[in-house]
């Protein structure tokens, strides 16, 4: 069975808090006072999971990086969450979702921050390529602070015919590109049950692009007409936010 | 006097066409056909600036990182801005600016970040602190995809002195906290100059806060409730400027 080596005081204390994947093991760094770690061994020694101390080039060798901040964590793999269990919403049958597809992100610290901004507004959802994406790696976990283990991700063969798949369920896709003509600020968010953000640089793929039920681009202005792909994910998930939480209110 | 090795192809282009810092020598990897790199070439042959070839292992022992992406460029000192011309907006002597204020940011690749949004959105300028700040490296302006050479930037002793100037100058400045009541959706942004963002994981410092006229929060939900500093930046800024379009729409 495969094992992954996460790090970081985040991910470690996030993935026992969501209790979702196995924790095997956590290894806590020798003779450092840290209420955060010591919250972590509480909070494992809760579970019966064991808990050893290393010296901080120990955990810099087992995890393969200077960031683990002290604390590792033994586990099984990354707990993908089936398809079929995208369509429904956050309140269970009867709302629709709100997804966020990323099409093909290479980045994983940039695959890390659009999840992260995705727990914080609540998304129902997140839907990554097999291929041409970044996999939801330790790295990702850390970058995420952890949120990589709330965040209910789904991994699939092909985003054009997912796009098709969720249509025929009845939901609407928006992709965002920065040659349509319409705005995000000057559209009704609330009609759409999923928004698709392209990779770096080149944005949305053609084909991906063609099934999207409209596209719309983010206004800019001045010299730089190109924004980062998660900074581009924050600001289309967060104005989607606003207008439900403006929807709720009246 | 200081120089620096820029890389990177946004980097380098844009420093060339920013003209706002000395470049000595354009250092191109041998060999190699690309459009991008040729137009970077040919921009600095316009401009009498020496175009030499290195070998690619040359290039990443000049830069010091795999990431020059097959260019590197010998500059000047990063061209900061007086901080008495923060005082003014983009178009000149009449309108008010808009500033983005950076209280503590750590990481390069969120001062990049928040560069790259602060030039998408036009903000007329970024202060930043002295001290416990980042400074405007070459890695930044690697994250900031080369917006560093074109915002318009200032670093200032005091971050605390310096809201207190600019209010004393009739500059109306908003804090982002996540404690605060008033949510920046519910709040009118176009009667601000500036905004604060804190630094990555505490936030905002509590001097430079209380000098603040107002503090306001980012609405969040969900499970984990703290977003990257460059996205809540990101947010807060887009917020902004999507407030200030509306009202230039009615």
């Amino acid at each position: 069975m495969s094992k992954e080596i996460l790090y970081g005081i985040n991910p470690v204390y996030e993935t026992l808090r969501a209790g979702r994947r196995d924790v095997f093991k956590i290894l806590i760094i020798h003779g450092k006072n840290s209420k955060r770690l010591e919250r972590i061994a509480a909070l494992a020694g809760a579970s019966n999971i064991p808990v050893e101390r290393f010296k901080g080039s120990d955990l810099k060798m087992i995890s393969g990086t200077d960031y683990h901040q002290g604390v590792c964590a033994e586990t099984g793999p990354y707990p993908f969450v089936d398809f079929s269990d995208m369509l429904v919403g956050n309140n269970g049958g009867e709302a629709k979702p709100f997804l966020l597809l990323l099409d093909s992100i290479l980045d994983p610290n940039n695959l890390g921050a659009l999840v992260r901004t995705a727990v914080c507004v609540g998304m129902s959802g997140v839907i990554i390529p097999k291929d041409r994406s970044v996999s939801p790696t330790p790295t990702v976990s850390k970058s995420s602070a952890g949120a990589l283990e709330h965040v209910r991700l789904s991994r699939v063969t092909n985003m054009a015919n997912t796009i098709k798949l969720l249509k025929n369920n009845g939901l609407w896709i928006a992709g965002i590109d920065r040659t349509a003509d319409e705005s995000i600020f000057a559209c009704d968010m609330n009609i759409f049950n999923a928004v698709v953000i392209g990779g770096e640089g080149k944005g949305i793929r053609p084909l991906v692009k063609k099934h999207c039920d409209k596209l719309l681009s983010i206004p800019q202005t001045g010299l730089i007409d190109s924004l980062n792909a998660s900074v581009a994910g924050a600001v289309v998930m967060y104005e989607a936010f606003r207008q439900r939480l403006l929807s709720k209110m009246f």
